[in-house]
């Protein structure tokens, strides 16, 4: 299934929305680094990621070390960022 | 803490008793891919690593997408590699 790739302009609203949210990879994605106070929480945050991701059919591709955490996402079918993206870094805000 | 870095010989011998694991960043690290059927398996999996990880004290740094979990064991306090790990790298053999 395709999805629509963001315009430039639509990238950099939605970017203004986000909190701490950086882009990646030639703007073909956005990252965070999440940091916690140890690896259950960290873990336990990510538990709540995953159920969300699945939930919305759009997963994350991150790396975990001890009580950081980082996400990238990006959306392959759109070859770039989509509005998946952003509706997942918006309910992953939502988290915190 | 400080942690004994195990020998060559005794890496070496570790390895054998290892299944799929293979050596990283110039002898400092096992590392091994794990493949599932969807999201839902790899996490569940990475759920079960989790708690073994926090129950033996020691951490995988790792990376997911979507059904693809990359493990990377190392013991910063040996700057190396460790009995810490082979004995996380057994615990998760056994989990699947």
């Amino acid at each position: 299934m395709s999805v629509a790739k963001l315009t430039e302009a639509e990238r950099d609203d939605a970017l203004i929305q986000l909190d701490g949210w950086t882009l990646g990879r030639d703007g073909a994605a956005i990252e965070r680094t999440f940091k916690f106070a140890n690896f259950v929480e960290a873990f336990g945050f990510m538990t709540s990621v995953a159920i969300l991701a699945e939930k919305q059919d759009h997963h994350p591709e991150w790396f975990n070390v001890y009580n950081r955490v980082e996400i990238t996402l990006t959306t392959h079918d759109a070859d770039g960022l989509s509005q998946r993206d952003i509706k997942l870094a918006k309910a992953i805000e939502e988290l915190l």
